[in-house]
């Protein structure tokens, strides 16, 4: 397998984009990401789309020749695939181009995630967001993910002594690390009184608790990492671990709901491809669609111990200048959750901080980052690790 | 790039199935392929799923998760990832199988395509495979499937001098092979004055013009073919080429809208690398949504000249004892077309008659084989080469 670099990036306003519409979204963090990585439309040969549920947001599948098209490449019937694992569907599209490039069949692959969640027909996007849950064990009966999660936080409370305030500095630490990026949904600071004094969504998760419904879309240009260098002269960032496994659809299945199994298999496959471990990993990027959530995957990627997450944020290891710096974006808790981009974004924060891009969020010298990325209750997860030489 | 082996296949029937779910299709097509290929759930690497609008039919997104666990392997934790690409997304699934064995990084995958069209929620078959075609330009104003290839046939006609009477041939043949494939929807001979008579669906397409609404699932097991032998003593298929192509998503956009040219470049890049052209397909399995289609890929494949589509239907090369024949699965019109499902189920009958396993519509000794899947009116494709040793 060839070793594959990350070239180019971009992203969109994260937010209610009440004037762009979905396709207006893809080309436009597309563009940002070829412009970034100095390639031409004509060096691209194939293109991966992850979008959630297109088909329910905007009444529109087949999203992969969409974008190629909305993006100006129709001409060129370059292959254009959308790939789908719920809110991991950025982060399976990105590990298609890169397998695409490991193989050897493509040189240049340019991987766009996209979601459009607000100003859309049919039904709520928590009712949408629920297909992403086992519909016939799970949605039937009513449970949406902020029920879901409050089940999983109830739980690691009961097990391990995690508390509310503990969760709430997770949402006060992400909202201080998204004011300071430009693209986030929410710029604004929290306090963890705020955070306690939330209206409840389900307890034990209060709004801001939750990350919000989000319009965004997010683009990375991946090239074979021995020709990077004819289109760039940024550090290159290369992808050295790539990781995905599955779990049951419905929380009750699994052994634990307190552990992610779906994390621990994809973060071994992930360490062992690039001969890292947990103490390598300089920062990350996780899935925090809820506080609890951010708490689990520090454990499950083994950054500390099961069960001492919550202290670990008492302990203060996770701000920008903790020792180990996670959701630097803000995550998805302050920079907003667009399910389909989400995964996309994730490379990107990780791709900007390892070139010293980050602008006033930039961690001191990092060397090796991550990216993790969820799907549902945790039926999916796909991590990446990357590297700057 | 590693060779890569089908080394098993499987279906389920293909009908109107009140009593079977998405779930249980999806878990019945992947056991029936895992038992003819002789390998062993632990062997299994990975898993990629192609389905349409599994979110729209049934209310469930994150499919690759479902399968995985509807088939029993979510305690195994593999990677499982969905794909979609309309009515290629079977196809595409192949593809995205194919690329991560030829890569190296798995050695057995299991390729399942789904769809559940009938009993569903919400809006109809037709509105929701109208989300393939353009929304903002095509189905707003009303153009749905039907509509859509009734403007290449009338065009065809225009310019090639095509009859209703060759459309109505392709339907012939095709139910005639349907007849001799258990697995098929519609096992009932038609005559050409019966499909002249059809009820019209968008002039020039009657009824028997159509491919029908289908519930089904099909399934394939990939493996690097210098591991095939570790589980199978039946003949050993390689798939020798794989092309992908896109094109705009509206009908309006194309150079031409009588020559599908993601199939035209799809089917170069395919050809270039098994190094085969056209006549040295022994025969294939052509996307026949609508009758029209079926003459447009004959062109488009460069099996018979542009244009000459309608006459080469009229000197009967395209039987099971023609020169070159086409869909002897009975095709999109006679076994059915679940979506999803479609571009496995046409790898699952190419790999029969290479191995002679294709019971009595049994081709005399077939030696390269061909599968061409399209998705929306030709916005996607994707082609299979495959060829036994």
């Amino acid at each position: 397998m060839r070793d594959v670099a990350v070239i180019g990036v971009g992203l969109t306003q994260f937010g209610e984009l009440w004037d762009k519409s979905f396709r207006h979204l893809t080309a436009e963090a597309g563009a940002n990401a070829i412009i970034d990585s100095g390639v031409d439309g004509k060096d691209i040969d194939a293109m991966y789309i992850g979008s959630m549920s297109s088909g329910r947001f905007v009444g529109q599948e087949h999203i992969g020749a969409l974008v190629a098209d909305a993006s100006g490449f129709s001409h060129m019937h370059i292959p254009s695939t959308r790939v789908e694992g719920a809110c991991a569907s950025g982060g399976l599209a990105v590990r298609q181009g890169y397998l695409s490039i490991a193989s050897g069949i493509n040189d240049v692959v340019i991987v766009g995630g996209v979601e459009k969640m607000n100003d859309v027909g049919g039904t709520s996007a928590t009712e949408t967001l629920a297909t992403a849950a086992d519909q016939e064990w799970e949605a039937f009966f009513g449970a949406t993910f902020p029920g879901l999660y409050a089940m999983i936080a109830t739980r690691h409370m009961y097990e391990f002594g995690t508390t509310k305030e503990q969760l709430a500095k997770v949402a006060v630490k992400n909202h201080a690390n998204g004011v300071k990026n430009p693209y986030a949904q929410y710029r604004m600071e929290i306090t963890v009184d705020k955070a306690l004094n939330a209206s409840p969504v389900a307890e034990p998760l209060g709004l801001l608790d939750c990350s919000p419904v989000t319009d965004g879309g997010a683009a990375v240009v991946l090239c074979a990492a021995d020709k990077a260098r004819e289109f760039t002269d940024k550090p290159i960032v290369k992808i050295i671990g790539s990781g995905q496994a599955s779990d049951t659809l419905s929380l009750h299945g699994r052994r634990s709901i307190t552990t992610l199994d779906a994390t621990v298999h994809a973060a071994q496959m992930a360490y062992k491809q690039s001969n890292k471990q947990p103490a390598d990993i300089d920062f990350a990027e996780v899935h925090d669609c809820f506080t609890i959530a951010e708490i689990c995957a520090i454990e499950d990627l083994g950054f500390v111990k099961k069960g001492d997450g919550g202290r670990a944020v008492d302990d203060n290891i996770s701000p920008i200048h903790g020792e180990k710096p996670i959701n630097t974006s803000g995550g998805l808790k302050s920079k907003g959750h667009p399910v389909g981009a989400t995964g996309v974004a994730q490379i990107v924060e990780v791709t900007q901080q390892l070139r010293g891009d980050a602008g006033n969020r930039q961690l001191s010298d990092p060397h090796v980052g991550l990216s993790h990325n969820v799907g549902g209750s945790g039926a999916t997860c796909v991590i990446h690790i990357m590297e700057v030489n």
